[in-house]
């Protein structure tokens, strides 16, 4: 889902009458963003507070590529790293992940493995049909055991878009809040639904409700479950005592558009680059009698904040013995102060961008190659920004493009080299790059290997569905990153 | 000002507050437009009620041309036309306009002349500053006659952006509205502000005040004013009795950005065009009381439809002897009905557009020549779609682009000819189209002579100032109209 994609954030349309209200109940984030402009290695942020290139969500196999988990990813969040529920399990929390994990479906990073005490869900998109012979389809597992797969048991029609998945993931989502309201045990849900991710989907009752077409539709779903979450909370007389937090993944995907994409707003490009529309992102905090209803803030947050802070509200500390990128944000939430941190645009283990206040900085630019360009994938439909969405990989070390995102939030006027606006930026934000360079210890990359032989074949479960797929001879390779 | 250019509109810096609370309080419109993206026949249109190709707002030089009123201007509004104020008087109204009148600057056009009581402002955009010798500075009036003259007796600086109009122009509207609560008689005022009009400008008090740089600044100000007018009519106890409206003339002029341009969200293009970005506008009514709080339209509105309703509300019916564009919006803004009725969208005597419902088709495309776009100027900037954003005039009378505007609100994506959906649009907007064209009268154009005799030289009341200037020779010419 993208920056523009709410009522809230200016979409045309306004169909998201609840997270709108959730905003006017809670607080607005303007400038927020994910940590990397694709799925895997934003949400391996998220869940442990570091940076992509620290947790090892990133690829060394090409320069500046993104990188995901598909079926045939050797990798996965390692060992040594720490999630969010593992370290929530010391103060008691019982969590659980409903909706896309995409922290590797290979059996060591299973999410039971990592903190989650639950899930309900899949391991990878929801790309599909697959004939099970070259590729198996996506399964759906239930805790330990895959409970069947898509398309097979768990419909999706891709002529009419219509999966009954969001309400699945729904009531999945209201059974656990109300199971843990009834035991008085603290909870941590990581509800991850993924209707707005191509194929795109909706139910039903949800099919052609909206102006924007299907996407639409999908989108009307998750903001309508959403309020119904928002309200069981509040039935079951726990909303002042949880803490809820809405953002997305990454841009939304322009190369989708206009049927299955949504929009970053005025924001530049989508999905897969470290223009704004790549990596800023809607999000609204919300708790009743704590955050002050209708604020807004300005305080740059990113996805690795809410480990920090979901730290920080369940009283444990974040580890001490590495590096966490994400800060407490309670002090903007709670007090309306402003933290001052920059944020880092990665694309695989480059560091393309950084915001520093309300300057922004290339140091590389692209948005595809020509070769995948004139093949019609377009990252910057109808969009052009001469020596800004280049289709080369430019770099701009020396002397990095300058924006500022006040008076130019669509990254079309990069400021002049020679202006002492431009010197007096750089200063600042030079500091700030040298002292990142410099503490920057990579992980282990884990996206660089792919293996016919690891996809979902035959994962726990399949034998009692007699759902087990014969798995062809290992066979790794460098995985291709085209972009 | 951009539809994008308020919080309530998703602007990214969120700095207009009272705007968006005049939102919450009011009614928000979505899908309102204006008449012309360009100034004059805007608001010609909007005070009469009719469009620009009626009402003598357009030229003839040439085809699809944008035309306004600058100083060399000899035709304005024709003594014909019947403008609100004259039709409110029957009512017992009093007018006033504060700002910029734009309907023609010649001794026959003055606003007194067509219905207004008191006038303060200016004819003219505020551009300058002038030698007096090749150009007088433009004038600003007092009711009848000048009081002096813009950078020389009403500063505007251009170096820091500094001027005190829009200070001025709240004074006079606060210091109108006191003085009619007094005599209890009913009033319309037209609060005219041009401070987001290059040069841009805005008082001492907010310069450096707003993330997004001089405009921003300009923004805030006027922001600021209207939320101290609304609270000045609750102070007097008028607001339940005062229907107030805020909206624009034209998109944001994204040829002056990023210093001194707005924002049209993600729509396309800008002033000037009849994309999106150059038509569609920011648009809330408010009246406390009458208007539910916090609702949305999705309305199809124009600023015509200002004039009708303003009649309705004053129990006024608009006149019969000729073709009134503008629909009374009441039944959408007091009973959220939702009337049916397309948008045209002209450039010159040319319907380059039509919308209806969420179709929108353009006959004509053309954003500039390419000669003026060799020269810099840019209608869209950092946008390029191809085949819509042409640089030649492109006629598609027989086989118009279609756009969906739900699913595809920056005009991206037009629909493929040959697909049930075109057909099916098309046959309905052909239709609309039909009756339009066949029933259309255009009025006498009066934008197609200019001459340098005419400017401001010599306003009435310029002697009392020792403000007069030698007027030269008459030497009438085709005005020249490159848009």
């Amino acid at each position: 889902m993208g920056w523009g994609d709410l009522g809230a954030f200016g979409e045309p349309s306004k169909e998201t009458p609840n997270l709108d209200q959730m905003a006017s109940e809670g607080m607005l984030f303007l400038d927020f963003y994910t940590a990397n402009p694709l799925c895997s290695p934003s949400r391996a942020a998220l869940l442990t507070g570091r940076l992509p290139v620290r947790n090892g969500f990133y690829t060394t196999n090409a320069h500046a590529r993104n990188a995901y988990t598909p079926q045939d990813i050797v990798g996965g969040i390692p060992d040594y790293e720490l999630l969010l529920p593992e370290l929530l399990k010391k103060a008691g929390y019982t969590n659980k992940i409903i909706g896309k994990w995409h922290l590797g479906h290979r059996p060591q990073f299973h999410p039971l493995k990592h903190g989650f005490d639950e899930w309900f869900g899949s391991p990878n998109c929801h790309f599909g049909p697959y004939d099970n012979r070259a590729l198996p389809n996506i399964p759906v597992y239930r805790d330990w055991e895959m409970i069947g797969r898509y398309y097979e048991d768990f419909k999706i029609d891709l002529k009419t878009g219509e999966a009954n998945l969001t309400q699945i993931y729904l009531q999945e989502a209201l059974d656990f809040i109300s199971k843990q309201q009834a035991s008085q045990q603290p909870f941590f849900l990581y509800w991850a639904i993924d209707a707005t991710h191509a194929p795109v989907y909706a139910s039903k009752h949800f099919l052609g409700t909206s102006q924007r077409g299907l996407y639409g539709d999908a989108v009307r779903e998750i903001d309508d479950s959403i309020g119904k979450i928002l309200k069981h909370l509040q039935k079951l007389g726990i909303s002042e005592d949880t803490f809820v937090f809405f953002t997305s993944d990454n841009g939304a995907a322009l190369i989708s558009a206009p049927k299955q994409g949504g929009s970053n707003g005025r924001f530049l490009c989508g999905k897969q680059t470290t223009f704004e529309g790549g990596m800023r992102e809607p999000a609204i905090a919300w708790w009743p009698g704590h955050i002050p209803a209708g604020g807004v803030s300005h305080q740059l947050g990113n996805v690795m904040d809410l480990f920090t802070t979901s730290l920080s509200l369940a009283g444990l500390q974040p580890p001490s013995d590495r590096q966490i990128d994400g800060i407490d944000l309670l002090p903007a939430i709670l007090q309306g102060k402003l933290i001052d941190r920059p944020i880092f645009y990665y694309r695989g283990n480059e560091m393309m961008a950084v915001r520093v206040g309300l300057y922004k900085a290339h140091y590389w630019t692209w948005s595809n190659s020509w070769e995948e360009y004139s093949k019609g994938i377009d990252f910057c439909p109808g969009q052009n920004v001469s020596g800004v969405t280049t289709h080369t990989q430019e770099e701009h070390t020396n002397l990095p493009l300058l924006f500022h995102l006040g008076r130019d939030p669509g990254e079309k006027y990069p400021l002049s080299f020679v202006s002492d606006e431009y010197q007096r930026a750089m200063e600042q934000i030079s500091a700030v790059v040298q002292q990142h360079k410099v503490t920057m210890v990579p992980g282990e990359p884990q996206l660089n290997v792919c293996d016919k032989a690891v996809m979902n074949w035959s994962p726990p479960g399949c034998e009692k569905l007699g759902k087990c797929l014969k798995q062809p001879e290992s066979d790794p390779k460098k995985c291709f990153w085209p972009h």
